[in-house]
């Protein structure tokens, strides 16, 4: 651990400590406890001085620094490598680069802010900067490129998992495939990139986008009636490394178990939050459309369609609702 | 056309040409016609002066140069953005960096030698220098990842194809899922990469390397029984430019009927080359073994298996002859 790290731990145990305690206890001078308090404090740490009893930690700052995840980290694998920018391009094509350069799975990459965000289908992801969690996560899955659809599934679970106590007083829902919804809008996306020969996955990247603390007007004038954030839609401001950790757990939980047993495992638990089911949907699939009442998901993730000819169980496509108002979604 | 090609052009066109004819036509002076003449030489050309008569075309070189392959190009597509490296760290590599820079499909990479060949299933590829060819072709397939596999079938079908007339006195033999022997030895092997969503693929590199002309000495001790080239097996050299054109046509040809029709459009003809059909085999799929007896394969390109427990249908795997001789497959 470095020595601004431990100050922060040593900070966190106790309302005041003196600078002599501290001085002692990591074997440098007081000078040199100062040095590292005021580079602290630069980093947007408010930590008071009360003269001749000490330092206070009063709050830490609002930003995904690797220190702050890493005390709320409690997994095996997800978030142990962890890469934070203040600015990126993309964390996708980041993290793309490190799988390729054989980063271990569960490698993250973090970014306050993107300047190409991506999502779905070549469309791009707004990421303004400080408010939101732009995360993408290195996995080997041991699957064919044809069951990597189940990944997608099992990461919108683990983000309505990690969202519902967040987001207490508002149900998550999931629009098949894998986006996340409060109040009907949009407040995450996933975009599930993957490197592979045709029989098998060499990594995947999975990009998680969570719109979190943003303001409405951070959205741009047109996604303002279909996308949120969980500040916008709650009223209560998240804890982001808090989050970010979270994530990282209910992730590695979700997708050890798909890896392990299938989709099928978790099916009943993302039909749980499925806002479709029961309801009239058309869905459009690379030109292909097709309506129907939906019955839920099959064991790999297919969409299972009640449609004029008879079942359908579709593999990929963007729903819409039939009738739909879409803040009922 | 560059002005070396235009010459090599005339100079094919009639037995000799004289300097001042190609000075005339081209409209630069017989000095500078000299000069492009000695560039041609150091190229590797074989241009004889006859005195007071002018220059004949002895021989091209055995070089993957641009120029020739594109005489012997018949395509729309394929072939047609062409890189041909003196050697190169891997062709699929580079292609797959085109890949992500927008390159159109069809775009192919090759390479007189790779210093990092790859093969399936992270193994390497041999590829000593200017005896065989390496190539890589960039796709766009507007198909899910799930389809994929039928690409490298078509991939198989297109190397047997343009194979068969080069390697007329031997019969071509494809082994599930898409080796290509001859005499049973491996001659051509077939890397499918992709770069894709869950749900689409947004690019496809398909790396082909065929041996063709290479010695019994290029490929090490422990490759000699099992690899072969199509000049050990049939005693003919390969006119490698002449090959690379063909290759791309045939391929066209295969690849836009396996995307239009898919991969049923050409099984019949994929069995036709298969020298499984009717053998005891054992597949092994990570770690799975299926045995049994080879029945075909399915308008997927699934491996269909007669075994113990009924029919087996198996989507990727290596194959091994129960009871054979490798030789013999």
């Amino acid at each position: 651990m470095e020595t601004a790290d431990r100050i922060l731990t040593l900070l966190r145990r106790e309302p005041i400590v003196s600078g002599e305690a501290l001085s002692a206890t990591l074997g440098i001078s007081r000078a040199a406890v100062w040095k590292h308090v005021e580079a602290l404090r630069a980093a947007g740490y408010r930590i008071e001085s009360h003269r001749s009893r000490g330092y206070a930690l009063a709050a830490a700052p609002d930003r995904l620094l690797p220190a702050e995840i890493a005390r709320h980290l409690e997994t095996e694998r997800f978030g142990r490598r962890l890469e934070c920018f203040e600015s990126i391009d993309s964390t996708n094509v980041y993290a793309a680069r490190l799988a390729r350069e054989d980063a271990p799975e569960g490698t993250l990459v973090l970014a306050e802010r993107q300047t190409r965000g991506r999502g779905r289908l070549g469309r791009s992801w707004v990421s303004p900067a400080r408010v939101n969690l732009y995360a993408s996560f290195v996995l080997r899955p041991r699957l064919a490129p044809a069951d990597a659809p189940q990944l997608a599934l099992a990461a919108a679970v683990a983000v309505a998992r990690t969202l519902a106590p967040f987001a207490a007083t508002v149900p998550v829902a999931i629009k098949w495939p894998n986006d996340c919804l409060l109040d009907g809008k949009k407040v995450a996306g996933i975009l599930t990139e993957m490197d592979a020969e045709v029989d098998r996955i060499r990594s995947v990247v999975l990009g998680i986008g969570v719109n979190l603390n943003a303001p409405a007007r951070a959205f741009p004038p047109e996604l303002r009636t279909t996308a949120t954030s969980v500040l916008l839609a709650t009223g209560t401001r998240v804890d982001r490394p808090r989050f970010a950790a979270a994530l990282c757990a209910t992730l590695e939980a979700v997708y050890d178990r798909v890896v392990r047993d299938g989709f099928g495992a978790i099916a009943s638990e993302w039909e749980s939050y499925s806002c479709l089911t029961g309801r009239e949907v058309t869905v459009d699939c690379s030109g292909r459309r097709s309506t129907g009442t939906v019955r839920g998901i099959d064991p790999v993730g297919r969409l299972v369609l009640d449609g004029a000819n008879g079942e359908e169980r579709i593999m990929a496509g963007d729903v819409s609702i039939v009738n739909g108002y879409r803040r009922k979604l």
